[in-house]
């Protein structure tokens, strides 16, 4: 029978939505350990968050909690699947909720799906398009009823990272729970929730914990649980947000088996970043600028490339040409098309294999 | 590090929730091929179900409408996510619909999700507990203004097939959308959508489909479909009741690589039931009642054990007699702690396994 292979194994990755769900070993072992249908519920009493073996229970009640000091945590599908338990479990159709101008597209489907009213809050505009945290406070007025503040922690465009610790100070003067969007954040960077005192994180497990999906969970204060865990009243165990449970087999056991080494990566945080400013200055030395927060603060970059997009005007290959070029020297991860702009990231990148695609952008351009 | 092995690997596995997801060959080299977080969406294009490589599209579109002969269908995450999905998309809260008393516990916890209230079709009680699709109609007249219909088929407990067909008639008569919950239906026996005339049916991935999970997907009327997959106002492409998409990563990949020995294995549905009604008979030989549609139709069987539960009451291992028992043998899929009652499929299990089981089960009565 035909095998689906993947074409892009083993090359140079840059995708942002691919270098921090990269597998470890023990991930991949667990796959394999726990691929069949519900294996995780051998051994379950009807809550999956409280099965023992696999230490399923340890893991959602303390080792989580602890890693991003929450003070609950539950399993979702995912990010999305999170941010719409949140808006289906504390809004009524009809509610406004007031969210940052760089906001994932997720953001504002989830929100669609439960019947809420979107107010942006405006970023500063090319070239850095930053979030200005202070102006929450204008949105709220205006929408003095707000049901929810969420901010996107970094934004997954160009990876800026406001401040979101003033934020949870102005969420808690107005009293409208916080939401912070860190898809991006959480497994890549230490987050420490009790810190930044926003209400929710949402973290992603095949986004940034080296984690096969879909899945992801909600870190929040214990003032949350109840509703965000609210129980079905006909089945006692049963939350009905998670329609009973959510990451129902392999993929917990994928979060689980990385989580080791995730909890050891986000110590070199500070060299993460080194080296995505080090990839930003040598890319701007090549006539590339970088859009976003700068100096840069998060893996994640924009590039701007004018250079790229006149080459492609002329080229056979069209604005195709960059996807190629890249390709052939086994680089992966800016989107077949694009030329003019482009995200990256260089999280978990080699610096041997980041010099390669310096070298390779050097080439191109010097064609 | 800690390495999570499974126990119960290797096992002879009798486990309803189980069987029909044990994953093939090609479904565990997949596991590894696309494990990676967001594998799946190297040259996706901002729809998973039309992404082109691997051939997600063509699977979407075309291998699984086939399959089940639905004019359409949509991915999800799962038998449980499908169903809220079409609750959210056709009610709105407050709004009654209409399901068999057998409906599995994520029925009613969807409905709850939903804000819905939920009227019951009995079942005849002991010991068949089967649904007359014709007491449809008295629930209908008494809830002039239902919603949506729904049966499970086969139900999750007993395993019982009620009449699909005559209901769906019914239900056109009514005006009413049907949907068949076929999550321990569909990849174990042949289903034609068409046939059955229903509006919905939901199939599960990890359940009954050698995947891993969570997937599942929904297969529909043509005419459903603009409404179950209803585009967002601001993103085009984004589909609201899927956040956008679900099942992005390997989950998806296992349910390709298995489907062709899936489409294989459905072909021997009637070795499958005669198996099933001959361990029924065996069982009931040795003092054993199989409760539920008699003779069977279905792999997935529930016994009452009175002479185990008798054991039991003397045993110093108590009600745990009976799942160590059959662990010494290696036999599992009965939950620990069950004696007087217990669930089995013997979906996919070989006749040297189940003779095996017969004389295990003799063995203990006679000790």
């Amino acid at each position: 029978m035909e095998e689906f292979k993947r074409k892009t194994k083993g090359m140079i990755n840059l995708n942002p939505l691919q270098t921090g769900g990269l597998l470890t070993e023990e991930a991949r072992k667990a796959l394999i350990e726990w691929g069949d249908g519900y294996s995780v519920c051998d051994f379950c009493s009807g809550d999956l968050e409280k099965i023992k073996n696999p230490p399923i229970e340890d893991f959602i009640s303390k080792a989580l909690p602890e890693f991003i000091e929450a003070e609950a945590v539950i399993l979702t599908n995912g990010a999305r699947e999170g941010k719409f338990m949140i808006f289906h479990a504390l809004t009524k159709p009809g509610d406004i909720i007031i969210v940052d101008q760089n906001a994932h597209y997720t953001t504002f489907v989830a929100a669609e799906r439960a019947g809420l009213k979107i107010k942006e809050v405006p970023n500063s505009g090319y070239p850095e398009y930053k979030i200005n945290v202070e102006d929450y406070r204008k949105a709220i007025e205006e929408n003095e009823n707000a049901a929810l503040l969420l901010l996107t922690w970094p934004d997954g465009n160009y990876g800026n990272l406001a401040d979101a610790k003033r934020l949870a100070e102005i969420a808690q003067e107005y009293k409208i729970p916080l939401i912070l969007n860190g898809a991006y954040a959480v497994g890549r960077m230490p987050v420490n929730l009790k810190e930044l005192g926003a209400d929710f994180i949402i973290a992603s497990g095949h986004k940034s914990m080296a984690s096969s999906g879909p899945i992801g969970f909600i870190g929040m204060k214990k003032k949350w649980q109840e509703k965000i865990a609210r129980k079905s009243e006909r089945y006692k165990q049963k939350n009905i947000e998670a329609l009973g449970c959510t990451a129902r087999g392999a993929s917990i056991m994928t979060l689980m088996a990385s989580f080791p080494k995730v909890k050891e990566r986000v110590k070199n945080w500070n060299e993460e970043v080194e080296k995505a400013r080090w990839v930003s200055r040598e890319m701007e030395k090549i006539g590339m600028k970088q859009l976003g927060e700068k100096p840069h603060n998060h893996d994640l970059m924009f590039f701007e490339s004018e250079n790229l997009f006149k080459i492609s005007q002329t080229h056979r290959e069209g604005s195709f040409f960059l996807y190629k070029e890249l390709s052939k020297n086994n680089i992966w991860g800016i989107k077949p098309g694009l030329t003019k702009n482009f995200k990256v990231s260089t999280f978990g990148v080699e610096k041997k294999d980041l010099e390669k695609v310096l070298k390779t952008f050097k080439e191109i351009l010097n064609q």
